[in-house]
């Protein structure tokens, strides 16, 4: 994986500077559509296209099953996962409606979860094999052809795995990556801290290394969104970030490279609390902020319109000389 | 028109509530997804629905000419308000590729652009009569059949006109309202903080009445906007309000009566720093913030692919119970 990461594609400088040229030129303002202006040299620069597209966006849930919900750090039993499975496949989830809504393609990508991953507080939830192997089945998700591929998760505890994940890649105590997920509170959150904490302390020793810490303390469908962004990076196919879980995913390979994340934008902030501290580390601010919590790439998916929104824009608006708008008067 | 306002209907509870106790057996942790739950409830309340549609937005541009223009507080000349009509008329504005975009209806209302409204620092900027016929040309927005009335403006000055409804309105120091527009900086955005105070000072008088306040500061297309709102809410029409010119003209509706405007919603923070204390003024929090400043209903047009998102989840989302999923756990 490393060598991947070395080898990752940059942005089409020309293909964004062709971009911000024509915008310059469009009947308004300069600078007045504001986040849909950056969206669509950011379509641009990774698309490696001057006239950026988003009608092929591909919404990907990644599900998997953690052994250490068996802790009770969740407010729903682990059955849920499977059974939310079913219901994507069934067409009744917020992310297919979401997702018909952009006319997507909607892949629910189903790890293991026969065989739920270790409980991480008794020693590494994957061993590196099963680690690379589910980032291997993430990296299928970035075919050729997609305009932008929205990555979310389903995985019952796995906002216990995420916040151990933070903890370890950037310190801090266990309660500052901690929150409520689907809605624990009272002793099921302070389990959920603890739980986090003995984990992060029993791994401690291979802290400085970001691939160890997501096989120890990740699980399948994080990994699998790991590389998928990498997959998505080598195909030049910009990456939608939805939510805590697949945001601590992604913070994996900003540790190891902090230009890996530069072909992704994160959809939505979450209310999850320890949300926007994450994003603030990778330096990025989300599109959304709605208040939404339910992960399975509901706020990427949501966001997607707003990329539809900026190719509109700069597809479609007239240009000050032929549509006889004066420009500004000279300041 | 205070007769109106005295007669405005309340929401629809009983539409409200089935809405709520549906979402509540949705397929999610409850209030997981945030304001989305939020819009379907307000849309419901307000169309009188148990199941609100976004299928028929309209999008309203009123284009108004205003005399404090001459003082030169704009960073464009004031020929561009036609220019930019035609440009709506011609397809080629942002406005017009965001409209499409939601599969709307785009209409642009063109005040009396051949007479501005006087200039305000000198007089009213209209007297009451010119300010009514204004109000009630934007009631014909509202019509039958639409299922929420996106509602934004156009007119070189406007934001001028805008900072001195707002501190007619709301009172604090001129500059505290007052913001770059389309781009005024250095010598002009002195003259503009300038304008703004002189005109308030010159109707103190009248600052106690919002309607007065509203002809004697405002413009046609605020005046137009004004009416709009009350005809939808006579219409069982919720509202997207866009911006800061947008918003000063709903202002004067609160300031008669706060609930004037509980059937509507900000699209949209604007980018002028005034729109967030003006927003803060009114008790609403924007859906959207993307930093743009461009007006002309953009972020209202933009905001309704949130509407139907909410929409899509609430109609389509499977229920516990139908799709075998557990509930969460006691807690």
């Amino acid at each position: 994986m490393r060598a991947v990461i070395a080898q990752m594609p940059g942005p089409d400088v020309a293909a964004r500077t062709k971009v911000q040229l024509r915008q310059a030129d469009l009947t308004k303002p300069p600078g007045s559509l504001g986040r849909l202006e950056e969206i669509a040299e950011w379509l641009a620069a990774w698309q490696g296209r001057e006239r950026p597209r988003c009608e092929r966006p591909r919404v990907c849930v990644f599900a998997g099953a953690h052994g250490v919900a068996a802790r009770g750090v969740s407010a729903y039993p682990t059955d849920v996962t499977r059974q939310m499975v079913r219901n994507f496949i069934a067409g009744g989830a917020a992310v297919n409606q979401l997702t018909v809504a952009i006319d997507g393609d909607l892949r629910v990508y189903e790890m293991d979860l026969a065989n739920p991953v270790a409980d991480f507080t008794q020693g590494p939830a994957m061993d590196e094999t099963r680690c690379a192997r589910a980032m291997a089945y993430g990296m299928m998700a970035a075919e050729t052809g997609i305009d932008v591929l929205c990555l979310g998760e389903m995985g019952i505890a796995n906002t216990t795995s995420a916040a151990a994940l933070c903890l370890a890649l950037f310190g801090g105590e266990a309660a500052d990556w901690v929150g409520p997920g689907t809605g624990v509170v009272g002793a099921a959150l302070a389990r959920k801290v603890e739980t986090v904490g003995l984990g992060v302390e029993h791994h401690r020793a291979i802290s400085g290394d970001p691939l160890a810490v997501l096989a120890a303390l990740g699980g399948e469908e994080l990994a699998a969104i790991a590389g998928a962004i990498l997959a998505a990076r080598m195909g030049h196919i910009p990456v939608l970030l939805d939510g805590y879980a697949c945001t601590a995913a992604a913070a994996v390979l900003h540790r190891i490279d902090p230009t890996a994340l530069d072909h992704c934008l994160i959809a939505h902030r979450s209310a999850e609390p320890a949300h926007g501290a994450l994003c603030a580390r990778l330096g990025k601010q989300p599109l959304l902020d709605l208040g939404m919590r339910l992960g399975e790439a509901s706020g990427a998916a949501l966001a997607v319109s707003l990329l539809k929104a900026a190719c509109a824009c700069l597809d479609g608006m007239a240009r000050f000389g032929e549509a006889g708008v004066s420009p500004r008067n000279p300041s």
